[in-house]
């Protein structure tokens, strides 16, 4: 492969790269809005016609309808790119939906429009996920303009409701892990970003996550606070209690016997933490979060070493606004727990309800507790020494002169442990964007640099797998 | 006055009485939405048109804008009926705005459709304050029937704000108190309900109210929380320890110094409170209420004399729904605290906040508080041997054939008290409606025979006062 050729490519043909983008981005495919999910299939379709352009074979794997609904799943995207014998096979995992966003939310510009300014693309799936997406994309239509064979056999795997718990994923793995995965060797997953703002980083471990809806319901009706107020038992009174009984305001879980698993930090851990090129404005990541640590390994470490509780939403169990002043009937609590390694969910979840329960009872309430574990999965810690990633740690030094220091995330992605689980291949996992890019929230964003030096990344990365996998051959 | 021409025009005339009611009905006059306060206002033309049919003189009093909007606030129905100097005048109070309602909260029935079973008439406003506002509309129409003359002189003083804080209430009043007032001897005010769902009540007392909202912000943006769970202050955590800290699951508040300047509960009282014809359905509301308490008087006493603290709603203070798994950035909680004789609303602001900002400085946040109180009002108990009351408790006796006992109120009506202090007269509260109608709730309703005999009620009471009148006189 001719680097210099290569990379010429991918600078002359920027506007086509940003176009392609744009057309993503005008696609809102909300996986978790049902009214959006025609949107999230002619997203699927839009990227078969791209990719059947590069001569990549695409079927569509249907996975059926969404559980306790009338809605089609988005379908998997399966593209075959390549099938020499003699190259190595590197699954490519992204996703091509997308979380909610509306103008109402206070975004500046229309999420659905793409919009350039000093530098920077903004609009909703930049980041996470259509731009490191649509680069594979950009990448093969700069090896074509090169006149470069491209070095391994691609096997896309692309998916609709990452955004919404990746409903059916597991499933479809699993069956196609000795079908069409049969032959993979490495997974790229690109679902995440640089921990510094200011450098690329690469990420070996996640966190895990169980997600939890408690709902308390009592009267039958909303209840006028002051025909009831005082006589009756209030499940907003419980929930409070309960939700509170769970993490103090310093971000200290108070469910006994949850950091029994947690391994212990140790100094020369701190130090090298310390160390990192993490600025204040990468680890406050941009929204002013009003960070809880002052030293900045303290916050690494609340990040990547410890489990956090977040509570998220108590929602009216009712639908319609009720009345400003009424006793609510029914509230559902919503939270979630990050898990680190050794803490094993199934294990939490039995110490999550055991405190809930006990804590319930205590309250002497009159009302009904129902706890649900929505989704749980555990942390993903890879091995760094594997040529997979060491290929991608020389592909980010030659494209930004830079080794990237290896680092966690806070965040979970627990379809990267399925992945390693069933396919039991090395997964990595290979950043495009910024701390800072605003994913999941208004405004989100990715910087040009940061989009047009992947498309580099993307194929120097595979070049130097082949290079390993012929050394590994001879 | 004829009483049994007066009864015989009020039965004969039912199905023309039903037919104001429905369509009254079906003008969904929601104070509290902007997208319904054209019908609202449409709801004031409406009653001014049959009130005029019935040679009333009517004005409506426009309010100006509704604060911090551009919305028109209903105006006041200002009606006078008789202008005889040798006959008493009463006031008459009610409001024709509504709380919200629509068929999505669980309604069987479209709530803006007048809808009859069992002798029971369904849709939102038939209790609360429709039915006994139309009723003095109908009272005139069987007067007229009858060919008696009405007994007294009846000043209309009709809001459509009252579900919505009555704004521009007390200025009005205030305003209006030397004019179209002036003349004034007593108010009826019809926006209450039996205590007993078996018989006739009439409530001497009623709570104050004061009601919160507390915002706590963070982050400028909503947060990720596996990015940030763990490193950053979260409001949510604050904002159940704050509303946890505030009332117990017993329903006991937990502000120091609140129950200072509760009057003590004597023996006789709670024994007089066993006595009530209450039933457990009553006391239920028919919400299926889970009462904290196992003995009547208990939960009286809880309703009437004892303050109650209740947590209405947690709100994302960022419109749209957000992210499931985010950290909320800027939460607002309400609540309200209702109040009994001689609790001070003043002081009890200044306990509550004191209170809440030493929780919240315990709890070390990072984040900001603010506390609103935004609405205060004392509670409400009047003279029961006055002319007013006296004449109410006569005409319920001859309509009902029982002696309705004294009772209390759990809830609030702020402008009973304003009317009190600026008029200095005595306000009767007069009841139609029994307290399982589900007023604030799903399903209202009011009972064929409550609609019905409160019309006689009515009439009864003002022919008791013109007898008073003329003794006094005399």
């Amino acid at each position: 492969m001719d680097y210099v050729k290569f990379c010429e490519s991918v600078d002359k043909l920027q506007a086509r790269f940003i176009d392609r983008l744009r057309d993503a981005i005008e696609i809102p495919s909300v996986s978790s809005e049902p009214g959006r999910r025609a949107d999230t299939v002619k997203m699927a379709h839009w990227i078969k016609a791209e990719m059947e352009a590069f001569g990549i074979q695409v079927r569509l794997k249907p996975l059926g309808k969404e559980p306790g609904t009338d809605l089609d799943l988005p379908p998997l995207i399966l593209g075959q790119h390549g099938n020499d014998p003699d190259k190595p096979t590197i699954m490519v995992y992204s996703h091509y939906d997308v979380q909610p966003a509306s103008l109402q939310d206070g975004w500046e510009h229309d999420p659905w429009t793409l919009t350039e300014s000093n530098e920077v693309l903004h609009g909703r799936g930049t980041s996470d996920d259509k731009g490191p997406l649509v680069n594979w994309l950009n990448m093969l239509e700069a090896f074509q303009d090169a006149n470069q064979e491209v070095p391994v056999n691609l096997a896309f795997f692309l998916e609709g409701m990452e955004e919404n718990g990746s409903v059916g994923f597991r499933d479809a793995l699993e069956d196609e892990a000795n079908q069409f995965l049969s032959d993979v060797d490495a997974v790229c997953l690109t679902d995440v970003a640089w921990a510094s703002n200011t450098q690329p980083t690469i990420p070996r471990g996640l966190r895990g996550v169980l997600f939890y809806r408690i709902a308390i319901r009592g009267a039958q009706e909303d209840a006028h606070s002051g025909l009831f107020g005082g006589a009756i038992s209030e499940p907003m009174t419980d929930m409070v209690n309960l939700m509170g009984s769970l993490v103090d305001p310093q971000g200290k879980l108070l469910i006994p016997g949850v950091y029994n698993a947690v391994l212990e930090v140790t100094d020369e851990e701190r130090e090298s933490y310390e160390k990192l090129p993490l600025t204040p404005e990468a680890l406050d990541g941009g929204i002013g979060g009003r960070l809880l640590h002052a030293m900045k390994a303290e916050t690494i470490i609340s990040k990547w070493r410890q489990p956090s509780l977040s509570l998220h939403r108590i929602e009216n169990l009712k639908p319609g606004p009720g009345a400003t002043t009424s006793i609510p009937a029914a509230l559902v609590g919503k939270f979630s727990i990050r898990t680190v390694p050794r803490m094993e969910a199934n294990e939490v979840d039995a110490l999550v309800r055991q405190h809930i329960e006990a804590r319930f009872k205590q309250l002497q309430s009159k009302n009904e507790l129902d706890i649900d574990c929505v989704h749980q999965s555990d942390w993903f810690y890879e091995d760094v020494d594997h040529w997979n990633y060491q290929a991608a740690i020389k592909a980010i030094e030659r494209t930004w002169d830079v080794t990237p220091p290896i680092t966690c995330e806070g965040g979970s992605i627990p379809i990267a442990l399925d992945m390693k689980k069933v396919l039991k291949k090395n997964v990595l996992l290979l950043p495009v964007g910024r701390p800072t890019d605003g994913i999941h929230s208004v405004n989100e964003k990715l910087d040009k640099i940061n989009y047009f030096n992947a498309i580099k990344v993307y194929g120097l990365y595979l070049e130097e797998i082949a290079a390993r996998w012929q050394e590994k051959r001879a």
